[in-house]
């Protein structure tokens, strides 16, 4: 992509109205545009990280053979009525609206209920379990406060994962797979190290949900891990967890963090309140046993923003930045201009993604500035004084280390 | 895709409460799911076609230099009060909710407004533009009847288009560059030669809009086409618009049709109640021109499955069937279903996307039936006796036809 068309401008200051760096970062670089509080459209640099996000998921999500599907924004309340969580008391962010024949529906906050309805049309017996399924969805959330950019937002990108089984212990198998697959996708986005598995807050069938939590100054929950990083429990549960699991809360530091996904188990508490069942090996009607698996896309996106950012700009790990490198020309004359344009055109064809900050009107610390603020991993500069000893000057993002390649080394260095 | 491992199951009937037959068959072949009336999930198969016709529109709108982003569900009402479309009385589609400080929200129906708006902070001169830029969007309109299964929905999918120029003529131009765009998306999708550029009711800039109408039963509108198929005129402004383009009414033959698309300009009728502004050459402030160009991406899909079905049930066009190629497998042996296991496995390692029926408990009278529900363009058939002589039984859906091929040739053969 050529930056000269790219239609999103940098802004010189972040936007007044922001109190939290992700957003204000975002919104500098040209990454989203805010439409009210807690409520962000992605402008094109952002929904290319958006769907590298969703990518990384979706390629854990198949690889424990659960199937992509798309549930509906607009909801039946007769469903969530069963299970009491209709009320505005029992849940407090609800989006509600109506038909023109005054019928309520609700907003999509959550999806178990509509999931387990929608599934029952295809589960007959126990030869139809286990099944698991997941979808990519926005939804809406009418937040008492949104203050955190799009860690928090009122409308939002979730991946919500839904698994059914006919019994506990393939549930628990399941479950297992899944934090794999979980610890596979952090690792992936680049803030595995310090994504934790953490105890919770649990639900109605286990005493303790599991929160994947990460390091980060902006979060809002406190965790407390043990030095050796392999225990980690929300301060919320931390009495009953450490007792639990048999540790000394001394032996554990308190940290910030910032929840980025979130998987507990049901059981059957739900399908028994909405009679979703199965027919069982001896032709008996057994209630349906649920898991669900959430990480919030967007507010990873904001984590990561938040976390890997430092006083220049953005810095995206190399999985889910928007573009592989950022090409920066400082050529002039025609001939220069030419041979840049013909290196766009050569890393282009190599497959790699590439942003051409080919703007004329924009002079070299303009174009340093704004390459910082997009933060794009690696930068490529070409001058005429590089051109005329044909290498490439490769700045990286994060540590500002800089190396010269021969420009016909370069494609296969980038790789 | 093992069909055993898919979630979904075919129905021997159709929904008894549904009259529309794009969601009978849609419902009956497991494609979606319906939550309400005009609400329906999208079950994998379903899923999998509305990102194959996705990827059609945004590849023909990258080519036209467009950009991807996306706006939220959730809108502001003060955008819609400057253009005087927040009451209902103006807008007879508005869902609204409110925050919890009773602070009334407007739900996605459209974008005109939030978009320029948002692009405001990105144009300030004549440099900055032309600019356009297109969404996927998840609609959402409080449709007064909902009968049409996913041809009308009160939920669905949209690709909305936006471009903003600084004159007339370059409007003017890139809505000309916008129509050959859209050509190629209805020939790509395998409708094209029923799809017709119609003039239709205008906006406040041009006396006509265009739409794009496929010939349908289903369909809502009644096109007058020429004979040579030429021209097309939408039944609400007949005499207007054959006095307009100087053709005899008497020259132009009715049609039940469906909408697919719709385009139109808005010239500078938004931006001017809007004030939004670029600085133009001499330093003046200048209202931007607008125009803006739908595609109903679930519609359409709902007019393909009414269209191109017939008795047995859906037949998808090879572009956006949700796999390339149905293998049922009729193999008992131990032995064969190795061996058809094996051709699965080489046909995927060859970028086939291949549903393969390995199912153990299903005879091929189902399997077939499933097979001609389902709609996949080709299917293979292996038997034993298939096996034993090395051959492929390939069958066309859409016409029935049968050919054979040698094992050794079908991947090939398939390309």
């Amino acid at each position: 992509m050529k930056q000269s068309q790219l239609f999103t401008k940098t802004r010189k200051e972040p936007p007044s109205d922001e109190v939290s760096k992700n957003a204000q970062l975002l919104i500098q670089a040209g990454y989203i545009h805010k439409e009210m509080a807690g409520v962000y459209a992605f402008l094109p640099l952002g929904l290319k990280v958006i769907e590298n996000i969703k990518q990384i998921v979706r390629e854990e999500m198949n690889a424990i053979d659960s199937q992509e599907l798309i549930m509906t924004n607009l909801q039946n309340s007769d469903i969530w009525k069963t299970t009491d969580r209709w009320s505005d008391e029992n849940v407090d962010v609800w989006f509600k609206t109506a038909l023109q024949d005054e019928t309520e529906l609700g907003l999509a906050w959550s999806h178990e209920e509509p999931i387990l309805e929608m599934m029952q049309n295809h589960i007959d017996s126990y030869k139809d379990l286990p099944s698991s399924v997941y979808q990519f969805q926005t939804k809406l959330r009418n937040e008492l406060r949104a203050k955190s950019g799009i860690m928090r937002g009122r409308e939002f990108v979730m991946k919500d994962m839904y698994s059914l089984h006919s019994n506990e212990e393939d549930m628990d198998q399941y479950y297992d797979q899944a934090i794999e697959a979980y610890k596979n996708v952090y690792d992936r986005l680049g803030i595995g190290d310090e994504t934790f598995m953490t105890f919770a807050g649990g639900g109605a069938f286990t005493k303790f949900s599991h929160e994947f939590q990460t390091i980060c100054e902006a979060g809002e929950d406190t965790l407390y891990i043990n030095k050796d990083k392999s225990v980690a429990v929300n301060e919320e549960v931390l009495d009953e967890a450490a007792e639990e699991i048999d540790v000394d809360k001394d032996d554990l530091s308190p940290v910030t963090s910032a929840e980025v996904g979130n998987i507990f188990k049901f059981g059957t508490e739900k399908s028994e309140k909405m009679k979703i069942h199965f027919t069982d090996e001896n032709d008996e009607k057994k209630p349906i046993y649920l898991a669900s698996y959430g990480i919030g896309v967007t507010r990873v996106m904001g984590v990561i923003a938040e976390k890997l950012s430092d006083e220049n700009g953005l810095v995206w790990p190399k999985n889910i930045s928007p573009y592989d490198v950022h090409l920066v020309s400082l050529a002039h004359e025609t001939e220069d201009v030419e041979r840049v344009d013909s290196i766009y055109k050569k890393l282009k064809e190599q497959n790699i993604e590439v942003l051409y900050d080919d703007r004329k009107d924009a002079h070299a610390g303009e174009k340093f500035a704004d390459s910082d603020l997009i933060g794009i991993p690696t930068r490529i500069i070409l001058s005429s004084s590089n051109l005329e000893e044909d290498k490439a000057e490769i700045v990286d993002r994060k540590t500002g280390e800089t190396t010269y390649v021969e420009l016909s080394e370069l494609s296969s260095s980038l790789k």
